[in-house]
C-alpha cells in the first residue's frame, strides 16, 4: 500500500493498488476540510508550481487550496504571464523553476504528452493537470472517491459517461481508472463523438441515450466544450441537447438512486437541466470538495507521506 | 455590543451599536499594523476567496492584507480568469468555491444586490466589497472610522459629499452610516448627479458649491469616474473642476480644520487639486490604513471574533 | 560589515565592502534552498509588495519565493491591474502601498530611476528589480555571486559581457559590480550596440569577437530583445547570430574552463546554441538558483538582518 512513484502522470499506468491508496489517503484529508482549522503542516516549507499554459481556474484553485492546506508555498504561473510566449521552451520554463527549487509542478497543457516530457527532464514531482485530449488524473480521482463514497464499491458499478468522448481526458481516465477497479463503462454520445473502436477499451459503446442509462448506477456527464468542438463533429447544441441533454423526465428510465456526476463547470439547459443539475441525485458539488481532498492526497504520497491503514472498502 | 450577523452586506440594515462594535474592533486592529509582527493567529486555517467580478485593485489589495494579517489564506478569483466568461452562473461560482470550502467570500460586482443573493444560497460568510451604485460597507466604514478618530464623534458632525451621488455606492454606504450615528449629511454636486429626491433620505442637498463646504466639519470627495459617467448626465471635466474642484481658494471658505477625504485613487487636478490633496487637512492616504483595520475587524467579527470593550467614544 | 542602507537601488552607489557583505549573506542563505524545509521565520508579519509595472514572470517569481522563504507575506500589484491605468501617477500608487503597511516595495519600472524617486518619497525599503535601461542591482549580484561561487575570485577575473550592452540593465550593473571588485570587463556586440564611450567607464571594448573571447575566464551573453531592439540599430537575428551567436565551434577558441552565463530566458539558436546553453561551461541555471539566495540576502539585510561572519573569499 505504499506509495513509490515520483510523478502523477495518468491513471492508466497505475495499479488499481495505487489508485486505492490515493482514495484512502484522500479520505483521511477529506476529513481536515470538515475541521475548524483547515490546516496540516506536511509540506511545510516545500514550494508548490501551478504551471498553467492552458487557462483553468477552477483546477488551478482546487490545487492552490490544497497546497495552502498543507502549508506549501505556491507560485501561480499562468501561460499569459509567462516567458513562454517570448519563446522560451516549456523545459526551458520548467527547468528554471526547478532551479528555484520547487519541488513540484502542477502543470496543464494543451498537448498530451507534455507532463510526462516534465517528468522525465525534472527532478520535481510533476502532476499532471490536464493534457489535451490524454488524461487529467486527479479528475478520474475524484470521480472514483464520490462514486466508492457514494455507493460503496466500485467492483461490478455500470457506470455511464455522456458526451465528447473523442476529445475528453476526463473520459479517459475514467475509463482506466474504473476498469482497473472492476467497475463496468458505457460511452454513449453521437457517433461522431464517440467512436465503436472505444470497444477496444472494454467499454460498451452505444449511441441510443436509453440503453445507456437503464442500468446505470451513476452518469457521469461530460462538458459540451462550445468553444472547442469542431463544427463538422457537432451539428448544433440545440441538437445535442434534443437527443442528449438529461433532464427529470428522461431520467425517470434510470434507476431511481442513480447517481449524476459532472466535473463542471455545467451549461445548464445544454447537457443537464437545472432540474436534474441541482436535485438530490446529483453529487456535483461534492466532487469539488472531494476534487480538493484528492489534490491533498496526491501531492502528500508524491511527497513520500505514508498512506493511511487500508479500510475495508473497495 | 456582540455581532451575531453570518454576513456584512451593507450599511443599511446595520444598526447603530453594531456599526459602532465594528469600530471598535477596527481600533484594536489597527494597532496591529504598526507593530513589527503584524500578524495574529485569528482565522489561521480559514480562507477567504476574493471574488471580483468587477476590477478593483486597491480594495482587493486591501483585503488580501487583512486576511493575510489573520493568517487565513486567500485566494483571488476575478472575473477575467474566472468560469464566468465560460457562461456559468455567478450561483455556480458561488458554490463552487463554498464546496471548496471556502469560509469568507469578499465580492465586488456590478449588479447591485449580487452579495445578498449570495448571501442567502451559501453558508460562507459574504462581505459586500461593492455592488453597483448600491453600497460599499467597508468604504463607508473605514470613512467612519476616520472621521471618528480625528474629530472625535460622529454626532452632530457635519460632513459633506461632494460629487457623482446619483452613481456612487460609497456616497450611499457614507449616508446610511453618518445618519445612523448621528452626524448631518450634506449632499453637493452638479443637479444632474445629485437629485432632490436624496432629501428623502434625510439629507441636506444643495448644488451651490459654497452653501456645502462653509459649515462642514468633513468634505468627503467622490471620484469622478471617467470611464463610466454618461455622458448626458455629464459635460465636461472641465466644467466639473470649474464648479467644483477643491483648490486652497475655495478651502479658504472653509473652516480651518475641515477634514478633506477621498476614497481614492485621486484624479489630480479634476476633483481636488495636488496642494489640497497632499495638504495637511487631507487624511486621504490614512483612510487607506483604516480600511485595512476595518476590513480585518469585519472579516474577526463574521468569523464569531469577540469585539474589544467598547471605549466611552462615539 | 555591516548593512545600514534602507534601499537596494543600483550597484553604481554600493561599496565593495557593501557587494561581498550581500555575496556573503546569500551564501548562508543558498544552503537554506537546499534543507527540506527551506524556510526562515525572519520576515514573519512583514509586508513585501512586488510592483511589476513592467512584465516579467521570472523575475517576480524570484522575488516572490524569496519572500515566501523568509516567511513574508506577498503582495503581487501588476500595471495591467493597477490603478496606473485609472491614471493614478506611480508616487500615489506608492504611498497608497506604503499606507497599507508595505515594508518592502520591489518595483520593476521602463523609467531609469523610477526606483530612486520611490525610495526618496517612502519609507519602505525600495529594492530596484529592473529600470528602465539603467540597472537591474539584484541580477548584477546574482552574476558576480555565481562568478565567485566558481572562480573563487573576482578579482582579477577576465569578464566579457556580449549582446545589446547600449539597452542593457543587466549590462551596466555587471560592469559597476565587476569593476568595483576587481574583474576585468570587456565588451562585445555590433558597433551600434556597444558604443566606444562605454571605454570610459574603465571597459575594454572590441567589435570582434574573437578579441573578445579568447582571455575570457567568464562570458556573459546578453539575451537579445526582439520585443524591444529598434530596427535601425539591428539588422537582423541572422546578421547577429552569424557574427555573435556562442556556438561549439566559437567556443573552442576560448579557455576550456570558461563560464557561460545569461540571465535568460534564452534565445536558442541566437546568442546561443542549445549545445553550449546546455553543456557543461554554462551555469545559466545555477544562475537561477543563486537569484533566489541574492534577493533572500537582500530582503533580510534592508531588513536589519545581520550579515554572517565574513569568510575569507573575494
Amino acid at each position: 500500500m505504499s506509495w513509490t512513484r515520483k510523478d502523477l502522470l495518468d491513471l492508466q499506468s497505475l495499479t488499481a493498488e495505487e489508485i486505492q491508496t490515493v482514495l484512502e489517503t484522500a479520505r483521511a484529508f477529506k476529513a481536515v476540510g470538515e475541521r475548524v482549522i483547515k490546516k496540516v503542516p506536511a509540506l511545510h516549507g516545500k514550494t508548490v508550481v501551478n504551471l498553467f499554459v492552458e487557462p483553468s481556474t477552477r483546477t488551478r484553485t482546487s490545487f492552490q487550496l490544497a497546497a495552502q492546506r498543507l502549508s506549501a508555498d505556491i507560485i501561480n504561473f499562468t501561460a499569459e504571464a509567462s516567458s513562454l510566449k517570448k519563446g522560451e521552451t516549456l523545459k526551458d520554463t520548467a527547468r528554471n523553476l526547478e532551479a528555484l527549487n520547487a519541488d513540484f509542478i502542477v502543470i496543464r497543457h494543451s498537448a498530451a504528452g507534455a507532463p510526462h516530457f516534465l517528468a522525465r527532464v525534472l527532478q520535481a514531482h510533476v502532476v499532471n493537470a490536464g493534457d489535451g485530449a490524454h488524461e487529467h488524473p486527479t479528475q478520474g480521482l475524484l470521480d472514483l472517491f464520490t462514486m466508492l463514497e457514494k455507493k460503496g464499491r466500485l467492483a461490478g458499478l455500470q457506470v455511464t459517461i455522456l458526451g465528447d468522448i473523442l476529445y475528453s481526458r476526463v473520459a479517459r481516465s475514467n475509463i482506466w481508472g474504473l476498469q482497473k477497479l472492476g467497475a463496468q463503462v458505457t460511452l454513449c454520445g453521437p457517433p461522431t463523438l464517440v467512436p465503436r473502436s472505444f470497444a477496444e477499451l472494454g467499454c460498451r459503446v452505444t449511441h441510443v441515450l436509453e440503453e445507456a442509462i437503464e442500468a446505470a448506477d451513476v452518469i457521469n456527464l461530460l462538458r459540451i466544450q462550445h468553444e472547442r468542438q469542431r463544427k463538422s463533429m457537432f451539428p448544433s447544441l440545440g441538437e445535442y441537447t434534443s437527443l442528449f441533454g438529461i433532464n427529470r423526465q428522461r431520467l425517470a428510465a434510470a434507476k431511481p438512486d442513480v447517481l449524476i456526476m459532472h466535473p463542471g463547470p455545467i451549461n445548464r439547459g445544454v447537457e443537464v437541466d437545472s432540474e436534474v443539475a441541482d436535485g438530490e441525485q446529483s453529487v456535483i458539488l461534492e466532487q469539488v470538495t472531494n476534487g480538493l481532498a484528492i489534490r491533498m492526497a496526491a501531492l502528500f504520497l508524491l511527497n513520500g507521506g505514508k498512506a493511511p491503514q487500508p479500510a475495508p472498502a473497495g
